[in-house]
């Protein structure tokens, strides 16, 4: 029985509740199988016994399951359940003081004979009660237990009988929480598919796919390349806009104004007679094309990721169909994008603030619905930090209540309170800082507050070392080793990672101009043939470090991360494990692309569960060379010009000499 | 115009408002006079310029005021309005995007001719828009200089006028607010009178105020003792309980459980045959010698606050007239108070598990109700902690709703949730765990708990250096200088402390037994006749370090508070300012009682605006004298023997030798 709320004789207190985001106003996230460990302040006047519950819920479940929580110092109780399907759910909390337990305790401590003769016969009391709420075999043994503690056999054989441990747990299956204070508000967690944790994105733009030098690749060309990066052990193959280019204010090559004739504009300025949003570019194929494309990618156990660009060439149909949809100047012309004295004429941006906005709403959920259609699970979205927060948590929504497989990319390279504003209110993963974190302490720095700091919660980084925009001065400047680095940090330090390809393996790096972030020849502007068989290609590298993410579950969650000293600044070291601890990963990585660096690493061996009178052993899972270590200190040199980085597997000493394998 | 709430136009997200409690759950406190500084993260998609307003009212005004919040870094931004009526305040927050200010910071930016032009037709449309909004003459203004941007005059006057001051101060009187976000919590503050910030109180047992060697002091023999008491500086006079006495179960001298027959017994144990808890105990006087009694204090400047303990002797009319408010157990007695195998036999804690809870609570309310009339305006609750959160929570938004002057302390010796919960949820100032916390880092971490964490906004710390309870081992053992020491401490780090005298300037410190915090011959169990006049007390101590505090408003307050290193451990230095750092001064504590200490200070010259290239005079209040001390580094000596501790005066070097006074 739930008693009214303002029952003033509820005197437990719930505060101070996690995980929450934002007092509840958005979901935290998880995926398939793990746990939510929610922790809070319980306590009530005075000095009796409390006891707390979480309840919790799959919203497709009418019920309330319940788990109990456990006190741990200072008034701070913890409890945990686990999220085994797809979807929302909600938690919250029960507490109420238990008078059973407490006056279990008072009489464990009570001196005088006449002081336990009387609880004694309050104690029997407690279990009428108890029998009471109690149904079947319990109820029996309870009235039973009850009339044993006003019997005249001994105190103290009373006493071990209230004391006893069956007396105490029957009793505690049927508590009187007739006082409960329920916690006022129901938390929500988005429960997404393990992909939503662990994945590796492979971009790539589909017209580069052409079998010769010349020409404009199609959808049928990039099937045929699919074999080759599935085998690189890539999850998601994510392709740029496959929409119509619109002509009008085209740009060519490199960013120019002026566009030649054959130059086929940015995949980014969409629209053009042949369709919009819905539809597929004549030079790519056919909306066919693009189904049988994802169906060959699923094939080969990978998903295709579609990008998705609300703007419009000025040949977009919607600019007659909706002209109400974009601002419109005082000279009758329609506003362009633009950031004074920057412009963008090539794209129109839409107009959100438009007072036919419920249309404008629909009409785009519906391109999203339109590609689910065709097979598509996964959205890459472009700058959706410049269309408003409330129609992404909308949409978003809309769109997992009928497909909460459905997974979104925010591909918002913007200040930290609209990136995590957009991850609090729906994108699964979200790019980072991470291409422009490159020394130790800014790594360190910023994993910390990716991974310790509540921004966990609800932000789930994917690290990109390049895009097709972003081509960093460290992978200009440091070459081949610098790729190595990058790809490894990316690939060990998150879950979720991808690379623009084939850009990244042959180690394109020719900056537009000198200090440019761009690409020379960038693929936005214009069709690129790449020669995937050159013999510097990482694609051997990157094969490998795919399959050692694929081997080791350490690899494959974000939460579980720390750093460890080294006395050189320039290499960094840090561990990743499974929480049983089966699974120990441990990163070292030469942050200088240039020179060789040595230094001593410190382990943390007891955290590790390592025996410091025994060594253990450091297995390279990219070279497959074993050193032994010993104890918490250890030297370890990096080399540009051979090993630039460990991803060392960890083996405890656990067998005997007598053995034949000593480590595991 | 407000709309829709659910408008997917408005763009502006307001989030992480401060300062809040608990989601606002709970007020924050302030006291008239000062400022809520609120700050918030306040964004919006895109590039556009922002605008936003904090929108406060007393809670007994019907309209809001506005004041503007400034942008500072990364999407925070800050406001400030004044508190200055007694009561309770609310405010909340209003944020859009400002069109004008995006098109103005544009217009700047612009480079090419055609685009300036038609720039500024579209800031003629803002500007007729505005004129819309506006009124009177500035309707005409905005009027007229839409027109101008619209006229034929060159592109550069025309962009000057729309960047001119004059136009943009007054559209920005009348913003387009119409796609307004507005915050959807509005959070409360407290607003007390200055008392419940700064304060000095002085804890007294009227049956001890004897003129004689013997017999029982009278509430007109305490009346004698307050001259005495103002003049030492204190503004409240606090007063244990002044009810009846039970009879039964009364606990003897040193808390023996046999009470002999002249024994007093303990004020705690309230209510007797003569009464309870509105009856004054008639070997106190009448109602009237009390409400004599406080109008005597008030002509001293000083208030009497009444300790209120809820609890009841077994003879307390209560028990006869409402069984019901108290536990039976299932020998037919009443539950007395106990921690098993400890038991207090004098008193019947109120069971406020009872059915009868609300006729329960109106009576306890009416108890504070019967004192304020008396002229009570500050109450301390005895053990508030061990009466429902709830109950609190509506009693003092119910006493404070009539009477917004009336202040509560509780005394809540327990841990730190269930502490800080009774401050959230309404009293005015709280017992703190100073008593216990005498080293320097004990010191350090807890003030900085108090005074730079959240915890600030809702516990106004009231330090005790002794309670009737509480003889710390420090001042058993530290005798003199130690109650110097921590007088100083407790008088100088928190705008409100107390004493319990005159066991204090007394230097009263001997224990029950050794190793207990209680005192011999506790007044709580006899009648103590205080020599109030032996030389060695430390009354003038007391009288300076009080005068000291009312002379400078930087000991009048707890948030300004910074502690400066010093080479010596034992020595403890910390500053306190006002606002404009026209009043500086500077604690310098020796916290070792037996032995002379000596050490380097570091004071942060530039934080303090001093010249670091010219002497300034350290001014000693305690003792006069004045010191020059030269750059950030300077030496110090304590001795217990001397000057235990320096109350410094800082004044910097404020004119030349041209001049007679040097130092301000």
């Amino acid at each position: 029985m739930i008693a009214d709320d303002s029952d003033g004789r509820r005197r437990a207190v719930i505060e101070n509740v996690t995980p929450v985001v934002d007092q509840g106003q958005f979901p935290v996230k998880r995926t398939v199988g793990e746990k939510i460990v929610v922790e809070a302040d319980v306590f009530s006047d005075g000095h009796d016994r409390l006891s707390a519950v979480i309840l919790y819920r799959h919203r497709n479940d009418s019920g309330w399951q319940e788990t109990s929580m456990e006190p741990l110092a200072n008034d701070r109780w913890r409890g945990a359940f686990q999220v085994d399907r797809v979807g929302r759910y909600q938690y919250t909390l029960s507490a109420w003081v238990d008078r059973f337990a407490t006056w279990r305790s008072e009489l464990a401590r009570r001196e005088e004979t006449r002081d336990i003769a009387v609880a004694l016969l309050a104690g029997a009391e407690l279990l009428d009660q108890a029998a009471v709420r109690a149904r079947g075999e319990a109820r029996e043994r309870l009235s039973h237990w009850a009339a044993a503690l006003r019997d005249d056999t001994t105190l103290e054989e009373r006493t071990a009988l209230a004391l006893s441990d069956e007396l105490v747990s029957t009793v505690a299956r049927y508590p009187d929480r007739s006082l409960a204070t329920s916690h006022k508000r129901e938390y929500t967690a988005v429960v997404d598919r393990e992909r939503a944790r662990f994945s590796a994105w492979y971009e790539l733009f589909p017209r580069s796919c052409i079998p010769g030098q010349d020409g404009h690749g199609t959808l049928r060309d990039c099937t045929g390349r699919l074999a080759e990066i599935a085998a690189m052990g890539f999850d998601i193959i994510y392709l740029p806009p496959v929409h119509p280019i619109g002509r009008t204010n085209r740009k060519g090559r490199n960013n120019t104004l002026v566009a030649e004739p054959d130059d086929p504009g940015s995949p980014w300025a969409i629209g053009s007679g042949a369709g919009g949003h819905k539809s597929v570019h004549p030079d790519l194929g056919t909306l066919e094309d693009f189904r049988d494309f994802v169906k060959s990618a699923r094939g080969l156990g990978m998903e295709v990721a579609l990008d998705i660009a609300f703007q419009c060439s000025p040949d977009h149909p919607y600019v007659k169909e909706h002209p109400q949809w974009f601002r419109w100047r005082p000279d009758g012309s329609i506003q362009y994008a633009e950031n004074p004295p920057k412009k963008y004429q090539d794209i129109y941006p839409i107009n959100f603030e438009t007072d036919d906005w419920q249309a404008l709403w629909e009409e785009l959920k519906s391109v999203f619905s339109f590609w689910i259609e065709q097979g598509v699970q996964i959205f890459r979205v472009d700058n959706p930090h410049t269309k408003p927060f409330g129609f992404w948590e909308w949409v978003i929504s809309e769109i997992k209540q009928e497909h909460p497989d459905v997974l979104f990319l925010a591909e918002a390279f913007a200040r930290p309170r609209l990136m995590y504003r957009l991850a609090k209110l729906g994108f699964t993963q979200s790019y980072t800082y991470f291409t422009w974190r490159n020394t130790r302490w800014e790594i360190t720095h910023y994993l910390s507050e990716l991974t310790r700091s509540e921004v966990r919660e609800f932000f789930r980084p994917n690290f990109w070392p390049n895009t097709p925009d972003i081509l960093h001065a460290y992978l200009q400047f440091g070459s081949r080793p610098a790729f190595m680095t990058r790809l490894v940090l990316a690939a060990t330090l998150a879950g979720n990672y991808g690379i623009y390809g084939p850009a990244y393996e042959l180690l394109e790096r020719e900056p537009r101009e000198s200090g440019s972030e761009e690409y020379l020849n960038s693929e936005k502007y214009e069709v690129r043939h790449w020669e995937t068989n050159r013999p510097e290609s990482l694609k051997d590298f990157v094969t490998r470090v795919n399959r050692i993410r694929r081997e080791n579950p350490a690899l494959q969650q974000d939460w579980n991360l720390e750093f460890y000293p080294v006395d050189n600044e320039q290499i960094i070291c840090y561990g990743k494990w499974t929480e049983d601890k089966t699974n120990i990963i441990v990163g070292l990585v030469n942050l200088d692309p240039y020179h060789r660096q040595s230094g001593w690493v410190r382990l943390p061996l007891e955290a590790l569960d390592i025996d410091p009178r025994h060594p253990y052993q450091m297995h390279d899972l990219v070279t497959g060379a074993r050193y032994l270590w010993n104890g918490e200190r250890n030297y370890v040199e990096l080399n540009p010009q051979g090993v630039q980085a460990h991803i060392f597997h960890l083996l405890r000493r656990v067998r005997t000499e007598r053995d034949f394998e000593y480590f595991f």
